[in-house]
């Protein structure tokens, strides 16, 4: 349950009423530290991101076992249950027009890959991309570089046979990893290249998901567009 | 011998003359390749960086031992000798007027830890650096970080007496790696850390090294300024 409808609001909320249809992010993004109001991270330094958190304002739980005893939130959101309570900061307004099954997908995963290849690989129109492991998060990655205008999408895996479901995401060539002998982390760094750790592609859910919905739209009304350009 | 005067020039050379007073540097710039002219790299894909190449357009060397047998160049200059042969993209032509014992650091090890604070980095006024290893590599890097503006400059080493000189870089706290416990390379990134590999920090030899050398200039005539304002 990544897409939801508000039942009701806590005191000072704003942002949201009831009725509006929400996406359950577990990155948070407060709008008021330094750094989410900064273009260069998407980590927010006044709820850092954490696993098992309290409710971020109040070192409290809104959920029990069901022997009463107080149990922890999972990723911010307690998203595997019919009802939740969730900070704003979890929390991104979207427009009810969007479909759930469509819009639910940008929650995590795609938008980590897409997010990844967009906003942080800062791909180019003409790029070559590789992509090291081609599940869900590795297809996400290549239609981000194929979004961006990349031409060339290199997919390296170790099972061939992904290639083909790859190619339907922009996977324009294949290598076999299992036949590559073994390379060290090192080799890479020696020649220049960055290793880039993230969470959630580098995307502020606030601001960046809302560009990736309106694509998805834009393209379902037959206008299309880089989200490069945005 | 990283600083050297021209004994004569090679056929189609037009960027030195006999006498210039010129800089060997190991990574090639051809300053015509794709590469060469981005912004956005500094490792020239026409003469990639090689350890023990020959001459980069004949497939040859200008080096002998003492029977006769040709031998390879050494990081494309062949620099421990009094005299040598050097492909034009290795020369970086530099101000007569610069101190040889002062422009020779900028050569290789200075360039490569100032260059990663200011070109790959990016450090800009007001942040906090922290340095891990305190040679002079990281000394170098330091003294970037304080070129750039940098407020707060932690060095991280296992030897708590490298702090007495790296004061005097600019580092203004200390951190003993050796009582930290073990905290791992996935962790860093976990964090949405990245970790960026580099050839001369990032700098493009005939670009960026007379940005560096004019900065020392200045300083020495008493004007002083941020090389990141460049």
């Amino acid at each position: 349950m990544f897409f939801m409808v508000v039942e009701s609001i806590g005191e000072n909320v704003t942002e949201i009423a009831k009725g509006d249809v929400v996406m359950t992010i577990f990155l948070p993004d407060c709008g008021e530290c330094v750094d989410c109001k900064s273009e260069k991270s998407n980590l927010c330094s006044k709820f850092p991101f954490k696993v098992s958190p309290w409710m971020p304002r109040y070192d409290s739980s809104r959920f029990t076992d069901l022997n009463g005893n107080i149990i922890h939130h999972f990723l911010s959101v307690s998203s595997f249950t019919e009802y939740t309570v969730i900070d704003i900061a979890n929390l991104t307004k979207i427009d009810p027009l969007v479909p759930p099954n469509k819009a639910c997908l940008l929650s995590c995963g795609i938008s980590a890959g897409l997010g990844a290849a967009w906003r942080l690989a800062n791909v180019e129109p003409g790029s070559t991309v590789a992509i090291f492991g081609l599940g869900s998060i590795g297809l996400a990655v290549a239609e981000g570089a194929r979004f961006c205008g990349a031409t060339r999408i290199i997919g390296v895996d170790v099972k061939p046979e992904k290639f083909e479901i790859a190619k339907k995401f922009g996977v324009t060539d294949f290598v076999n990893a299992g036949e590559c002998g073994d390379k060290s982390l090192s080799q890479i760094l020696f020649n220049g290249k960055s290793l880039i750790g993230c969470l959630f592609g580098g995307l502020k859910p606030k601001s960046h998901v809302p560009v990736l919905l309106k694509r998805y739209m834009d393209k379902r009304s037959g206008r299309d567009s880089r989200i490069c350009d945005e």
